[in-house]
């Protein structure tokens, strides 16, 4: 028997998003989540993107479990895709499976186990040990890992934040972080997102008491609030709030109202339930008895808030009595979207508070100060940072070294990366296939599809299609070619463009005489002709398309 | 004669960017600023947006000055195209108009009147005085301005900030903002980018300071700065420390040679020519002699920088012994780009510090107690914030209600706005056409316009071209279907994918016996069908072209 552990990084590092790493001992793998990213605007048409995780379909034999720390879309989201062809049991808490339930339900015929798991428990598969450490994060059921094996201990924070008032009266497990260092921890691999951020994230208590200062002086305003749907301990103080101070609650996109239900069906959230109200029904009451909770704090296009604001949601007008607080912070990419959603609540004449200007949101992720202390309880030998593009896992690398570490006992793992651990020594060993797939509509490609390229190129400068008939026997172009563009030239300009574009073919086509010439010449002789014709002409370089059919 | 001074807002008002203001005084018009806005991923394939200045072409014969507050793009960009329809004068700093001649070059056929201002100067058009006042901003060379007419005195501050520390030594006169609100200010006109910013912006000082250190604890790394070429004070420092710590300079970035030559020749920047070296010529000199000075710190895709961390930069190879100063800070919408080329660089081995991690970027825009300074030396009777986005806008109104301002003495202007001041009263009186023209290669379109709606949806789901050819008589298709995609189906797919559209189409031709149907029904019944095939095999939605050629 050998003391190797392998360690695979399938997501999750060099990036922030579509987390999944293999642990592999001998014979048996198990995985740590499986998550998706949401595509940014240089992926156009990409509904998400999953890791390729080739290894682990080749490998779909060994694997006995795959185990989630928590219910957030970069854990979870590749399940669907991961569960078609891998048939493992997955593990996860109570809230975490419910997100996956509601997930599965929209792929009724990919079939799956799955096993509650609770703080404290420990899961015994083939030569692991898997333990459960309860942890803060900026969602409910949250757990950090540690893995054991005769290669030695792996401590996982997965997400965390150290929150010293939490919302469910549970605090990060520091005692057993710290009983574990005490005991022994070959490996801590400890998430990297906020590493960049000096002191303490703020607790989720203060957004609490930033909230009622809001309610407290808005008496008369209808309130509304704009946070993530999966904060769970956001969404139980804000209906705390609510019942405080009278006010009926109604809940507006979808996925607020799932959550509510699967959070409230397995005792996650609490509330009296007299309190909701029907969207519908709002105009039974009066401003100040409202409070409206929605999605869209990321300026989503088509959510509830961004139809608000846009004067496009059916039950909702805005105006000057109308308060929006977004509890929540820009995830980087989406600002702008935010803010064209702030400044027109703002046109509306409404007033907004978003974290800017208040402590309505908190971070889920630990800050130097709360990082820095679980490096000082685990006490590893060993170390490699996870969760963060490239510049978090370089800056978590100077932290540890800053605490002592040796820098040859730390590892930055890449994409694709495999490292060897045993009881005394940590190595990369070489890389497995790793990177995006794409996920497109029903198809899957990747970063170097024809696709996207093609995408990129038509949202540039849009398209000119030339079709060209030739008789076959005297090579001739007959007739006049017809000439259509997409996002090439404007309106007003249109039809000159076309006909002086055919007059040219015609032109250059006699100029040249291509009588008999192979069509593959005439095809591309005319195309490279319109290309420089629309570029001097209008300085653009549209995608040409020659077809040449024959007569 | 009347009393009226009409303001009108062309630009800058409910937006960052594409600054442009329009005073009218009886029969005379003076503008202030003629800025461009750079297009963001929402606006694919446009190379910049100026104001719609409809309303200056319709009054050009008014318009007897153009008066430049300073040399920033969002300031100048827009001059070549206003040139070209509206001849009067223009007026700024020396290094304003500096840069609007290196502008100009590349527009040899627009003639245009350049006349030097310096701080103090009072200009004389017309009804118009117009003073100029000293700000700091992290350009040289900034204005504000007091324009007086027979209505009152406005004043406008442009962009600035209340730098204690200058570099050039000759700080925001402050004196005479308060000796102009002794005589009385009519009307303030504050900017308010960072009016959400608490406290007071940080001394171009104290960035020459955070930079010192970094030259002091790396005297053996090859050092590279990034920042923005126009922050002529910023190289001022940079080459200040390249030559007391004994390094060459090597510059790389058009703008960047540009800009040194310029601001040398005028007298704006100084610096000892021996220290220059070319880029092509570094490699005689050890890494601890160099300074590299760079643009690209937006990570713009074509910089030299971006060029350097991808690799693709002939003369530089980034390795473990350099250090990159991002002495910027991503604008908005590009910290993507930014964040890409730090990870990329801290791949190749570097270090790199950014603004997140030390102070090595001074903002050049007032924070909130500045802004009050600014607010309490003029005591206006009326004000309208400038330069912000909505929610800047409605937080700079707040502030000067905060300051003891009555509401009905504050007017937010949004695209387009016309506003009317006399000595005792200020009101909107209307909307004169005003928005985003977008500059596209030699074309100019809107925001509505059909080739950016086409633009979008060719790079969401690509294109798919089907031509036919239908017999002129019999009204029945002539052979196969042609069928051409691009950006819709990944490779693997493609072959099949064509031939059973193909197929598709010639089975439900058959069908619905279209003989002797109009061609138009044909192709309509023809993409329905196509577009509804491809959507129920792929889930994606391209743009369908269905061309019929008669035979």
């Amino acid at each position: 028997m050998s003391n190797k552990l392998k360690i695979t990084f399938l997501g999750g590092v060099g990036e922030i998003g579509k987390n999944m790493t293999a642990f592999e001992f001998n014979d048996e793998i198990i995985v740590v989540d499986a998550g998706l990213t949401f595509p940014g605007e240089d992926l156009p048409g990409i509904d998400v993107v999953i890791p390729d995780f080739t290894y682990l379909i080749n490998n779909k034999e060994k694997i006995k479990a795959i185990i989630l720390t928590h219910g957030h879309e970069d854990h979870i989201g590749a399940l669907p895709f991961v569960l078609q062809q891998i048939k493992a049991p997955i593990y996860g808490s109570r809230l975490t499976l419910a997100l996956v339930e509601n997930k599965m339900k929209e792929h009724p015929k990919v079939a799956y186990k799955a096993v509650t798991v609770k703080p404290k428990n420990v899961l015994k598969i083939g030569a692991f040990s898997v333990e459960f450490i309860k942890v803060s994060h900026s969602i409910a059921g949250a757990l950090a890992l540690c893995i054991s094996t005769p290669a030695g201990n792996v401590v996982h924070t997965g997400d965390f934040k150290i929150d010293f008032e939490p919302i469910d009266g549970v605090m990060t497990d520091l005692q057993r972080f710290g009983e574990l260092g005490k005991k022994g921890v070959n490996l801590l691999m400890c998430e990297s997102t906020n590493v960049c951020r000096s002191g303490y994230s703020m607790s989720e208590k203060n957004v609490g008491r930033a909230l009622e200062e809001i309610f407290k002086s808005h008496t008369e305003n209808r309130i509304f609030v704009a946070t993530f749907a999966s904060n769970i301990h956001r969404l139980q103080q804000i209906l705390n709030l609510a019942e405080k101070y009278g006010r009926k609650v109604a809940f507006t996109g979808r996925s607020m109202i799932n959550i509510t239900e699967v959070g409230s069906k397995i005792g996650e959230i609490t509330y009296n339930k007299d309190i909701l109200v029907d969207i519908d029904k709002i105009d039974k009451y009066a401003d100040k008895e409202l409070l409206i909770v929605t999605t869209g704090s990321q300026g989503e296009p088509l959510s509830a808030l961004t139809r608000m604001a846009t004067g496009e949601f059916k039950q909702i007008k805005i105006g000057e009595n109308d308060l929006i607080v977004f509890s929540s912070s820009p995830i980087p990419g989406n600002e702008k979207s935010v803010y064209n959603v702030i400044n027109a609540l703002f046109q509306k004449g409404a007033d907004v508070i978003y974290d800017e200007l208040s402590e309505v949101h908190a971070s889920g992720h630990a800050c130097q100060e709360e990082i820095k202390t679980i490096h000082s309880l685990t006490k590893p030998k060993f170390f490699i940072p996870v969760h963060g593009e490239y510049r978090h896992l370089k800056m978590h690398k100077q932290l540890a070294m800053a605490l002592g570490m040796e820098e040859r006992n730390i590892v930055i793992a890449t994409l694709g990366a495999q490292i060897e651990m045993t009881p005394n020594s940590i190595k990369k060993t070489g890389f497995v296939t790793a990177g995006q797939r794409l996920i497109d509509g029903y198809g899957i490609g990747d970063m170097d599809s024809n696709v996207l390229r093609e995408r990129k190129q038509l949202s540039e400068d849009g398209i000119c299609v030339v079709v060209m008939t030739i008789n076959n026997i005297s090579g001739e172009v007959v007739g006049e070619p017809f000439i259509i563009t997409r996002g090439v030239v404007y309106q007003d300009e249109a039809e000159a463009f076309v006909q002086d574009t055919k007059n040219m073919i015609v032109a250059s086509l006699k100029e040249q005489d291509l009588r008999g010439c192979d069509p593959a010449v005439i095809k591309n002789a005319t195309r490279r002709n319109v290309s420089n014709f629309i570029y001097k002409r209008t300085k653009r370089r549209p995608m040409i398309l020659t077809i040449c059919l024959l007569d």
